[in-house]
């Protein structure tokens, strides 16, 4: 979040400003005023929670900074819209967001055309001093916006879960699923290695300063784990047996009665089923296996014998150089992960170390703890509170998911929820 | 519940239908899309849900039972929108209605309409025998949906207190207030007298048998209670001082962090504030207070040196043959109680024992426990779940309120909560 | 509470005094350090707590009150010895009374004689005008040690139930159980009848005023309910059928899974179990069941087609003026309910109207809320904390048990407990 | 936990059990029966629980695997005092150990000598080629023994601390503190080193397989953090200024109200005072600060500009070779951390590089979260439930501390807590 060089023109900031702001209405559009209403949980925010604070942030850390005697569009959504910027001033209850109807999904979008064309404008208007800080600024509140978009399909996800029958996302029906290959091994060499973000493009706080770490030889599995897999694991007890689990995990498990991932459930028939954005429909076995915690992924691998991969293994291994951030992202419009074949047709590549799904597709929960790397400093101002204050009892994941922007994700970004978490798209790939 | 005649036409009786279900869409018509699907706590039901559900009951207990080969408009409705009648199904979890999205409110207007019209149908065309069935249904039907009306609005009024600024419902600004003079006593000689209901038109069957009681000599207050006394209470001490709270009370008060009645605040001024359906506004001194627990109620009247009637006292004193059900109802469209002269002259009498505001203003808290009378049988089948199975912990409240169609009460109408309970309109009178 | 002339000599009140307090120790004496030392759930406390506090008792409301310049045994008593006497100060936490190991044991015992001494030395030397007062505070004393016996026996017994094995408080086996006759029923014709105590003896203020009540005519069981009609109840899924539940009854139920009465089990073989204070041994079908809930009491007369008696009902059939208050009661040593032929021995009376078991054995759960009789003020001062702050959410018990000290029970004496609770020694008699 | 030779012979394993099993008892020696019976919170135990469970680890792991035909003791220990090893079978809900008052302290003690001598028979009679396996296990359980010693005394000064004035476990009043120069670094080069465990000693399974990991530089503190830096912190708003605190942190710090370490507090007078194991006294600002959690331990380091040691840091620090694990442990009897003077006093050295206290006083808070070391896998049966299972939500800290037994301790010793809890003696040391 220093500020950087971005290399990017006036008009060029515009443009992408424009179409990252019209994709977020784009991702609401299927949503009705009912829909864009509720918070289904604490851990969730209502679609139009999504819409305004996205736009409260740029109304509040660029045109707040940068258009003199500033007038906002409406005081009170400095108190409605801020969601934990303490530094920032007090804010909504978070967990009473669902409770807000007013101002309503109407207004919100009066909201964000005001004040895009108050970006646009100062855009056009400031001073070439300004545009440097001002670009760099834009730029973190589009990154910014991308993780919304993401949080509003995985939210919607969730609240559309509530419902009986008519609880697709999509309007048109499910493809027809791929294939998964026999699960294979890819072999690393380890050693003296570095893992952390060098370049001087955006990225967040939180992967910085690149550094070096020191790994063993290791392997990683060539594609994500498959509901097929799952399956086997459910149907052997692989919820019934403590011995596999973490402590606090089992816990969890017991607290929360799962017996097998989220959205999965059992129709009166005894046939399995999942909840996805195109309604209900039964497992594919070769699909990635999504919405797990990460005590289920660790019991799992528990169960086959192996591991999950440390971040830095993962991302050693994302850093080869033929590899290229591409895959099942937001932009393929499917909205949910699909099998091996599928995933690296989409990715244009067959990676010449046979590493498929590294990006995409779901989050790939990784062993290691979310914690600060070695010389971390907290920023500050509101902005360093982003990151460095979740870096405890989180977990690190990688490689992004179908609800994703493709150009969002780098193979050092750090993602991390709690390990009980499981209404965002993550799945698990074995190490050894 | 019993089949009575009720004395009404096939004509009559459609008319009925129709007044009552326009009128809850008409109070449905100032909240938004957005604020019909929010449930704020779990006492609470979303608009649209009391809107579908009202619909379902007349679906399921008329038009289930009386049309040959019945096809719901939607055979998922039956699961969404039962409220408790276990002998009915398995129902939609309470306290997720505010998570169900789907139906809309639009779709919810087309069900409405739907069983409208299968209702007129099926009153015109159905036998002279099953008619006088159909029309007790319908009438219990109706008297149901009356009460969802007052639910409809009173949850309308929670939700909308979790907004900021704009938080009315009603479009115009509040009517000025009016004068309530000094409190005075009215004498009652008491002695074996009969309470319960006694006539041949509807009636629930908790207010059935009628039987004898005996009364202690009393005094009733001639007028609610108000806000400038409620002040007083407040000033002096009233939320610190256990020593005049029941012990369960002073428990919620803590837990609770009562300080005063629900929906008042204080604003950065330090001057008391309340929600209501007009929005923020300044407290008036001569309205009644409302929104208290019977916990308060009970704690003010032991501050006060007196305490809350019974029940029996309280439905002696209405019994006056001169005392006819009317004052500050719904039908006035004021959603809120009003001064006692006020309300003396929307009940276009002055009781010639002097009482006011006996019905309408606010439900009053009795000192009596919800407890079935001598001899009560709880109904057979489903409508049996509405009433008996709550008389315990629950506390009778008598009179109506502001929220209330007027003809819905009688004297002998026994509303109850939970002590604890305050987002309903209610206010107390003190007896001696 | 009133001073009103107890008719006693000072050494008539000594003697009097002497023999309750020692009862307690000798009923702390099978119990051991560990023993006396656990609070095994918020509502219970420790043996040695309840020593401790009756000593308490006496100590500041009679010594603290009578001696001049009193000067405590120990100053930490007042705030760790304290109930819920809001007005005698702030006192320890009550759900942290098993976390107070120290004073132990021993240095408890020392502090009774302490205050025994002190109390013996006030009585021989006060002066004739304080005798009358310190005489009513001694008997309230008394009075209040008597129902902490009766709590002592009832938490000894919670808390024994948490071992295993060993978990018996007497020594010696359980006798032989005696025969319980099958249910007939008593008539009462009703009408305008006295409730409430009327006499110059002790009595608490909750007995008073005494005053008259209607009553319709009614019937009662002629003993109480017993396990094997219990068992009835279970094996017909009296558990498992909510339409035969309160509404709140049925959620503790489900909360608190109850599929059967408390310390009922069933062994590795299937066969039911009880534990009681000779330990665990099979359930006797001709014993009253014990230890249910209110709910469990309502729901069980709601399967047998009857209710529950009124508080009025059963006081009114208790004052007949052939019935002595004897029974079971803790005299016998037996700290347990017999069956009804055992318990007709020890009241040494076939009442004339053939009602058997109404005093001792169980208390017995009526239909009506504990409330406060027309006219009844909560008295002055610390006293007044006992009584009438619990008015609310509560149900009167009436007639004692195998727990309760025989002299303390009257017919006109009101137990009271929340309708969830059931550690306590309770029963119930079907009326009709 | 692999068969390795231990290098010990009959006798002097018998007589290293003989020690360490009497030194249990020692320690229990204060305390009364009914101090030993109470658990004052579920992540305490009893002390006689302690007593019993050390004793039941011993029975089962070693005398019911190589006795013949084994009879246990009491055949409801296996029940009652298994702690969480699920492959042991069912086991006594560990919330619920307070309430376990039988079997008494008498008969725990009873037990003890009963397993003893046992154990003697067994070590005299076995085999040779049972004996390696047998004395690997004696020696686990010893080392058991010594965590559940540290254990005992942590539990029992939070078991005392509910009292009022007699809170001490000491009978001998609190010595003088010593002294704490002004806080120096000391500087590391870092570089490419090894952690985890070598020799062929006795080690846990967590500090297995020793491996390299790469370090940057970095500079310890000298000492650890002391009392009066604390109160600077507290003084300076510390435990009031959210943008110091993790997120999860600060939400602990609100939920629980902590406003200073545990055991501090604020008398009448307005001075701080502490409780320790010599009942209550003033602070003293030379000692370590200590029952602090890692949220603490990091909001300070944020406060003060600087960080916490990593693991891998802080061990390489501490295998430095002329440093020995001698310092301020639970055999100097002090039970209580003391100032940095006295500690370097009693480990008989000034270590070349100035750095004190690193063995002994406070267990230290280190940055890292408690994982496998790669390679790491859990062992098979029960004893594999030792460690692994808690690898998630933990943080590690090292050295040991005033409770703990001097020999139990190594560098690469692991311990780890929630980042929540404080009852156990922890503090901290910074890291640059």
């Amino acid at each position: 979040m220093s500020v950087v060089d971005v290399g990017v023109s006036r008009e060029g900031l515009a443009a992408l400003l424009n179409q990252v702001r019209k994709r977020t209405e784009s991702l609401a559009g299927p949503l009705s005023a009912e829909d864009q209403t509720v918070q289904s949980m604490p851990d969730c925010s209502p679609t139009k929670w999504h819409r305004a604070h996205t736009t409260w942030f740029f109304e509040t850390f660029v045109l707040g900074t940068y258009v003199d005697d500033y007038r906002p569009v409406d005081e009170r959504f400095n108190y409605l819209f801020n969601s934990y910027y303490v530094a920032a001033g007090p804010r909504y209850s978070r967990h009473e967001r669902g409770n807000l109807t007013r101002p309503g999904c109407d207004e919100i979008g009066r909201y964000r055309s005001q004040i895009d064309q108050r970006l646009e404008t100062l855009l056009e208007r400031c001073s070439e001093s300004d545009f440097a800080e001002i670009a760099n600024l834009v730029i973190l509140g589009l990154n910014h916006e991308e993780q919304h978009q993401e949080l509003l399909l995985a939210d919607a996800k969730h609240m559309l879960s509530f419902g009986l029958g008519d609880t697709a996302y999509h309007k048109q029906p499910k493809p027809a699923a791929g294939v998964a290959s026999p699960m294979s091994w890819v072999d690393y060499d380890g050693g003296l290695v570095e893992v952390g973000y060098s370049g001087d493009s955006f990225h967040f706080d939180n992967e910085f300063p690149r550094h070096q770490t020191f790994l063993q030889p290791y392997q990683l599995a060539d594609r994500l784990v498959t509901v097929g897999e799952w399956l086997d694991f459910v149907e052997d007890g692989g919820y019934r047996r403590p011995e596999m689990w973490l402590s606090d995990g089992w816990v969890q498990r017991e607290r929360r009665g799962w017996e097998m991932p989220l959205y999965w459930s059992k129709n009166d028939a005894g046939d399995y089923q999942v909840h996805s954005m195109y309604g209900t429909t039964p497992l594919e076995e070769s699909e990635p296996v999504a919405h797990i915690s990460f005590y289920e992924a660790d019991a799992f691998a528990s169960w086959a014998g192996k591991r999950l991969p440390t971040e830095a293994e993962w991302e050693h291994a994302a850093a080869a150089e033929f590899r290229a951030v591409r895959g099942n992202f937001m932009e393929s419009g499917v909205f949910h992960p699909t099998s091996a074949s599928q995933s690296a047709e989409k990715a244009k590549q067959l990676d010449s170390d046979g590493l498929s799904q590294q990006f995409g597709d779901c989050w790939e929960w990784t062993a290691s703890p979310y914690r600060p790397y070695p010389g971390y400093r907290i920023p500050d101002g509101a902005i360093g509170e982003y990151n460095g204050k979740f870096m405890i009892n989180t977990m690190v994941l990688k490689g992004g998911c179908a609800f994703t922007p493709e150009k969002h994700i780098r193979s050092t970004y750090r993602n991390f929820y709690h390990p009980h978490t499981r209404w965002h798209l993550s799945g698990l790939r074995l190490a050894n």
